[in-house]
């Protein structure tokens, strides 16, 4: 399934006993439209208060008795309008929306204006102070490549001596107008809380807060203390995953 | 005051005791911050669920401990996300946000794709159903110009004898790509719930259950009864005010 959905009233994507997330919703309506409990599986772990345009999800089905668009439509009937179904598709036994994707791609909007704009302020983060368009721009060149990226990651909970090298494949400013900014990113996938304070420190570098060289130091130093604030949540989307022969 | 807001969570426009309104939550800050009651005047008496990005306000200041940027700073540090202050400036006396206005525009946005769009949820009506574009079009010829649009009217609870007569500049769809379809139109003034009556209607010529042609007939023939179901108020939004010399 590729799901899209807004994250403001969710506690994250992933299932978490008593609490509204976009996991639990889905697994909800999906195990009683089968009559058993399934269990999902998403490409992104998205935090509370993320969005998403192209989650895409994946779990195990009896081929017999399952008609994929009325499982889009009856999802779309009960979730809407904060969780979209926007494609259902049976794909070959072993793929996995997490362990088959090739690459993530998320992105940040900035609202960099005076005043704020109501029907932006869900998915925006709103930037009132000046920023320098060509220090962001300066300070993507540094993270792109593979890296460590201690410095811009939480210590992951379970596992805190797992890796935190990841491979970016582009990571840009994209000036909407307007007013509107946009941090496009690629990799091969995220450690947590990486775009939000990639963004946050990025911000400090446009406001001038610290030079563009700061981010190539700070990656270097492999210390979270060094990075800047982390970017609020509402401001991430997780766009779009790769798999081989396939964009969501 | 130039004032935009979101309308989802508020019970429209107009202050009425103990509901959460627009002029009520700008009455009460502006009281307090003043230290004497005010009272506001709106161009447009929005219906609950409606939104504005144009929406005009007036009311009289001593101007001795009047800031306008002051004001419009505290208005949007404690409204903000939901109405945001976009400007505040003097004017002469005896302006006044509704009779002073010549013009009003309205913009209504239809969301026309199969699989809804969790971000466009609050501020479009998702229409799934295949439209004619060319019938909407011509659905528009017949409302331009000065009509009785008691058809397209909630008859007035206060003056049930008021008239029905209002002058149209233009009513026109454009479309504007990825299933967005969006009617704007600009009044003298409007009457109750006249725009997602049109609307409403239109989409039932759009849809096929009535002919273009219908529209001219449902207008000269004066009777609420004729005309379709009106539109859901998320769609709408008052998008500008049109005064001696100046535009919202």
């Amino acid at each position: 399934m590729v799901v899209a959905y807004d994250g403001s009233s969710f506690n994250g994507f992933a299932v978490q006993p008593g609490q509204p997330t976009v996991a639990g919703a889905l697994t909800d309506v999906i195990s009683r439209g089968l009559r058993r409990e399934v269990v999902l599986v998403g490409a992104g772990r998205t935090d509370s208060g993320v969005h998403a345009w192209g989650q895409v999800v994946t779990f195990d089905v009896d081929l017999d008795d399952f008609d994929p668009l009325q499982l889009r439509r009856s999802l779309n009937r009960v979730l809407r309008p904060m969780i979209v179904v926007r494609a259902v598709d049976v794909v070959e036994g072993g793929f996995d929306a997490r362990r088959s994707a090739l690459v993530r791609r998320y992105r940040y909007t900035v609202l960099n204006r005076e005043i704020p704009d109501p029907f932006l302020a869900a998915t925006t983060w709103h930037v009132p102070d000046t920023l320098s368009i060509s220090a962001l721009r300066l300070s993507c060149d540094p993270i792109v490549g593979e890296h460590n990226f201690s410095s811009f990651c939480r210590a992951p909970k379970r596992d805190p001596g797992a890796s935190l090298v990841r491979r970016v494949d582009y990571a840009r400013w994209v000036i909407l107008g307007d007013g509107l900014l946009r941090f496009e990113i690629e990799a091969s996938s995220f450690c947590h809380q990486m775009v939000r304070s990639l963004v946050g420190t990025m911000m400090e570098v446009g406001r001038g807060l610290r030079v563009a060289g700061d981010m190539a130091g700070t990656l270097r130093a492999r210390q979270r203390s060094l990075a800047g604030h982390i970017a609020p949540p509402h401001g991430l989307c997780l766009w779009s995953v790769g798999y081989p022969g396939f964009d969501s």
